[in-house]
């Protein structure tokens, strides 16, 4: 068996980015299509930035099945409406693998739905770590003023579920304006929640 | 099947410590004999700082089997004749399972030695990350003047096998002062390696 070699990479907070890493991919604002309440205001925003970099990720993959994958997320400040920004959100297609996030720049929130349709949130900010357990479909929100970024950890057979938020018209809650620069959760009028067949079919995935 | 908590712990980078942590544990200097080349310093430190605490861990485990623990480990600065302060060292007890280092504050040297003996050294200053590939024997050695603080996740079921490293009569390497204030590699004397039937044994664990 030939081992793998250790590896370094350096975090840079300022362009949220991971030096050395191997692997980067990006969401530009037109990508994210049907996220938002407000329709007119996101057609607003792609009229004159649909191709800006809404968030990115770069880390640094291994090879091996079991093993884990590490990186940085940077994501803009703004809103939609008063919808702030986020990310697309998963579920692993693995589910019962778990996640760490780790805050470095700006303000966070970490939106977290069970299949069964509960919702938690928590706030991150500089040094705060925040973990998400198996079976929790997680978004990240920026809510601050300033570019979000974030480090993470997780297995690297995890993989991402994308559509486990599109089937139930999204996720249960949203993030928004308070009206005093501050964040709070309100319903999604759009969510229909997941059929129990569908529930139980996510919890079954335990390999 | 209930689901695990969503967590959130804090990094206090001035204490060293994970507020919120669900476990700690600490190495007083008297823990550690046995590990330094110079036997008379080791035991003129332990008449005046035996009971003081030479590394502490303070981290957040979860309760599941494949998941991941998430945690901060802080060292002290110093010397020990002109080898620096350490940690035991350790494989994983399940040794395919990889670590992920993250460095908070100060300087450090993560030493690491394949089951054959083969030796790899990474400096980690703030924001550096450190991948620990599967299989590897990991050290971390404090070469600055400030106490050396790191974030790490590593898989919950992974454990540490410390005899490794006893058997072969300590790595292969140890990490000195190179007398400009900076660090260097020499050869630890007192190496044996290991066996064949043992290095069989350890890369034959990949349950």
């Amino acid at each position: 068996m030939i081992l793998f070699e250790p590896g370094v990479c350096q975090v840079d907070v300022a362009t949220g980015q991971l030096k050395g890493a191997t692997n980067r991919y990006v969401k530009t604002f037109r990508d994210l299509a049907g996220l938002y309440r407000d329709e007119s205001a996101y057609q607003a925003l792609i009229a004159t930035r649909g191709d800006d970099v809404a968030y990115e990720v770069t880390d640094y993959p291994s090879a091996n099945g079991g093993d884990i994958i590490i990186g940085v997320t940077r994501m803009e400040p703004g809103k939609i409406g008063d919808e702030y920004f986020m990310t697309r959100g998963h579920i692993h297609a693995r589910p019962n693998r778990p996640e760490m996030y780790y805050g470095e720049a700006g303000v966070g929130v970490m939106l977290l739905e069970s299949p069964h349709g509960e919702i938690r949130t928590i706030e991150i900010r500089a040094r705060t770590m925040c973990y998400v357990p198996p079976f929790w479909i997680h978004r990240s929100v920026n809510v601050g003023l300033e570019p979000l970024v974030m480090t993470f950890s997780y297995p690297a057979d995890a993989g991402q579920d994308y559509d486990v938020i599109a089937k139930a018209g999204g996720m249960r809650s949203r993030i928004v304006d308070d009206g005093n620069g501050g964040w709070t959760t309100v319903d999604n009028a759009g969510y229909s929640g997941r059929h129990p067949s569908l529930v139980e079919d996510i919890m079954s995935r335990v390999d």
